[in-house]
Formats: C-alpha cells, structure tokens, sequence
C-alpha cells in the first residue's frame, strides 16, 4: 500500500496508489473511521482496521466507488512536507561511501568509532515533481545521495532491536541534497545538508506491510540517465534495528519522524575529479518496491 | 515586556510577568485581539499593537483588573515546548571555549575554518522546574552550557546583517545540556546533544523591546552556588547579525525558530580534571536581563 500527498484542484489531499499505479486514490473516500489533515496525522492516527480495509480494497481493485484520478492529472507532493523534527541521519553507513568521504574529505575527517548521526533541517521538503535549488552563490559542490527512509509510526523510548519493526510505519526514499563545501568548511555537516530544497522525498510512503524485514532492497542513483549508485540495504553497516535502537536510547522517537539510513558509494564527490550537479541536470533516486523519485536543478 | 508559559489549575496558559516579577498576569485577561494556542503562536501572531499594548499596562503597573497569580503559586513551563524545527546551535562561539574544545577533544577536534552549526533535537524542551536526565547508564560526562537564544519572530531567507534585529521576536536562556562521551563517539555532536531533557529553555521570553541592539549581556552559570561560567555575549567570536545573516543565506528561518548563541568557558569538560555533573547537583544559567533558569539533576 502506497500512501500519498497530492496536489488536485488547487487543494492537497492525501491518497493511495491504484494497485497497478496507474491511479490516484482519494482518501477520504474511502470512509475510514478518521479523516486526517496531512500525512503526519494519519501516520499517527490511522487505525490497523482502517489499514487492512485500505489494503484489502487495493488488492482486490475494487474502487468502482471511490473517487480517482489518473496520475498524470494529479501533482505529487512531499509525502510529508513539514516533518515535525529535523530529519535523523545516519552518516556513512556503506563501508566504500565511508572510503570516498574520508578520501574525498580529507583533512576534515576523523575516523567515527560509533554510528555516525546528524541532521538536516527541513523547512520545507521538495516532492517528485519539484525542483532542487543549487544554492550556487554559495556552493559549487552541489551533490545527491539516494537513502532508504524510515518513517517511525509509534511513538517509543528505548526501542529494544527486536521490536523496531514495531515502531516503523513505512518507509520512503530521502534524497539527502548536500552542500559539500559548506558541509567541512562548518566543521559540522548541519548547514551543508540543510539549505532550502535540500529534501526531497516521495514519491510515496510504502506501508511496512509491503516490505519484509529485515529490509534488503536495492537502491540506485542517476545522473541525467547514467548510473551513479548502485547497492542494496542488506549492505548497512549499522542495520535498521540497531539504528533505532540505538539513536532510541535516551533520545524518544515519535510518530512522523523520519529517519534516513545512509547512501551507498558513488556521490558526485566520490569521483576524481568530483562530478557534482549543475543547473538543468535531472537527478533519480530509484528504491526497489518504493519508486522513483525524480528532480531537476534548477 | 517577559512573557512565560505556566502550569495553573491543570491547564498550560500564557502570560507576562508583572513589572516586579512577582505576579503571573494570564495573557487572555489582556484582551487581545488575537487568542494564542501557545508561544510560537503567540510569536507568529501578535500585532505590534498588542505588544505595545501589554507592554504599557505592565509598565504602570495597571493590573487591578488583569488575572493574576503569585508567582510562587503558579509552575513555570519551558516557554516553547515543541519547537517547530530543531534548535540551530552556533559552536564554540567564544575564544576561551573554543580552546577548551580543542584541548578536551584532542584527536576529535578540527579547527574550523568557519562558523560552527550544528543541531539539538528537542522531543520537548523541560522548563524552570523540571528535572534533568543524566541518562548515566550511556553517557558519565553530562555537562552544563548556559546561552542566550535568540527567537525568530518574522520568517525570512537572506537576510541581511543590518536587518537582523527586524527577525528577532526576543530573547530567553537555554542550558545546552551535553553528554560529552556521546558527543565525540559519534563524530557528529547531534546525539550527544539531542537526549530527552536536554534542552531546558526559560524562564521567560523577554520581547527583544527590552534589550538594546547589539546585546550586550552578562551570562553566568552555577553548579551547587558555585561560579563555573562568567562572560558577556558582547564577546562572540561571530555575533549575532552575522549569525543571522550567515545561517539564513540559503535556508527560510521561521517564527518560533531558536537560535543558541554558543556557551563561554568554564564547562565541566574544560577542568582538569573535568567537573561533570552528577545526580543531585543544581545547575544555574543566568543572563543579565532576563532571568535564572535552574535545574536539578535526577
């Protein structure tokens, strides 16, 4: 099941995807026991009943009754466009992206002993059909790094591994927009990932029901059509129970958050010489069983 | 003008202290034109009229009719609870911390070429007279930083030095309380920042009316009475037009967005050997103008 955020008749509204995708769903139509304002309150509020009657329709394509529209004629936006936290990230969690920071980085890179987690202001997030600012003025190190999302569904403290799956609702994928040359000039990565358009997210937020766990899914990057990453998520150095887990430990999770698990090696950086992004170039993050999620610089 | 949240009868109300600090005025007793859900509401939506409004009647001290409280009789809450974004947080911002820094890091310290920014997640921020976590169990070096943050009042992307003062809604203290072990092993300082209860934020907001342009201000922290921290914010490395100016280049600031100024010297970590904090201490963050925010270890 593929919830989204679009844009119909100049209001946004929440759907899901028609079993063969070629169909956005409203919602609302679906006379659930609640109606939601945004993604963030169904993902907190939507009842598992009113999920497995969601489920059950889209799987039967049964959606005579509802109210549809196909979607070309619809604009996907965000799945959530104002996460209520920044989002968590987990740094370096493929071991050859970890060789191409510290290569590429340099004399400002110091080898992590733990996890590495930080994070990225989010303003507001960019959807699938919106485009990425360069910021040029201030950066000319303009860079895409594909993650796999994890959106926690159930507040929790403490999260032991073996209940993680518990905790997650979904899952979508993040392009995490960074600014490799603010990123070290500010000794802390915080600014260089979160200029304005620096999240993009969408195009859908999959159901954990969709996706078995462990989660091994294979994920990929573009550049204007050429292949730029290429891995899959059984390859984390730190897996998604431990990442919650961990981060979990002393810091509470809550329904919305968003929570993204790192980027396989072959960023822009990671080349010799660096092949960052530049105006007009079209960028593709691509998860299997999630989408693609696609913008251009503008 | 300081304006404070409050716990009465079991419900959380707005207010503004009388002129001798002694009284709880609740906001709504005011007449506004406006009702407020909270402070970052309050400090989207308050016309200037209003404020100066408030401002005149606590100035003569014409309160007879106004409902007020003791403020002995009334509980101080942290005056934003939920921030709507993470707190953006400038680093080693004095001369004599950032060579603490260096010295208590080590190996894990770069010098930065720029500003530092960096973020603190609040799950939610704990108040006046909220207890703080030690979280002992993963983290033996808790550690104290008194700050001034400065509150955003009016949204705004590139914004220039000359015009930062027309951003800022005020002012209020913040204890950047910091698990020192955390804050290394991760690499990125996010998660040693981040834990539940180590934002305390208060005791007021002090309308930005109040405080001369540029601020100028004694800033002072206290563990059990004694004197750990003494400086004035005159003294930043990078102040606070340039902060704003800098942070805002390329990312939307927003109103109820909090911006920590950075902590002087005298931390527990740049003792030798180091002071942390431990169950029981009392831990006081003062500055000149606005208040005492004081909290007890658990």
């Amino acid at each position: 099941m593929k919830f989204i955020s679009f844009r119909e008749s100049e209001k946004e509204k929440l759907g899901v995807l028609s079993k063969d995708g070629s169909l956005a769903i409203e919602l609302s139509s679906f006379r659930l026991d609640k109606d939601f304002v945004d993604m963030t309150d169904l993902i907190k509020n939507i009842s598992e009943f009113d999920i497995k009657k969601v489920k059950s329709i889209i799987l039967e394509n049964s959606i005579e009754e509802l109210i549809t529209y196909p979607i070309e004629k619809i604009k996907l936006c965000p799945p959530i466009k104002k996460p209520i936290h920044d989002i968590v990230c987990v740094g370096v969690n493929y071991q050859e992206h970890l060789e191409e920071t510290r290569e590429s980085f340099d004399d400002n890179f110091i080898e992590p002993k733990k996890t590495v987690y930080f994070s990225k202001r989010v303003t507001e997030a960019i959807g699938p059909e919106d485009t990425i600012v360069s910021h040029a003025d201030i950066n000319d190190q303009l860079d895409y790094e594909v993650e796999l999302a994890v959106i926690i569904g159930t507040k929790g403290v403490n999260i032991p591994k073996e209940k993680a799956e518990d905790y997650i609702f979904g899952y979508t994928i993040m392009n995490d927009i960074s600014a490799r040359a603010l990123q070290q000039q500010h000794l802390q990565w915080y600014r260089g990932k979160s200029l304005d358009t620096f999240t993009s997210l969408g195009p859908v937020v999959v159901h954990k029901g969709e996706i078995p766990f462990p989660v091994e899914l294979n994920v990929y990057s573009r550049v204007n059509g050429e292949l730029r990453q290429n891995s899959n998520t059984k390859r984390f150095l730190t897996d998604i129970p431990s990442i919650i887990a961990e981060i979990s430990n002393g810091m509470t999770l809550e329904p919305g958050d968003i929570i993204a698990t790192g980027t396989p090696s072959g960023v822009g950086m990671g080349f010799n010489p660096p092949r960052y992004m530049k105006s007009g170039d079209v960028v593709e993050c691509e998860i299997e069983n999630i989408g693609i999620l696609r913008n251009t610089i503008e």
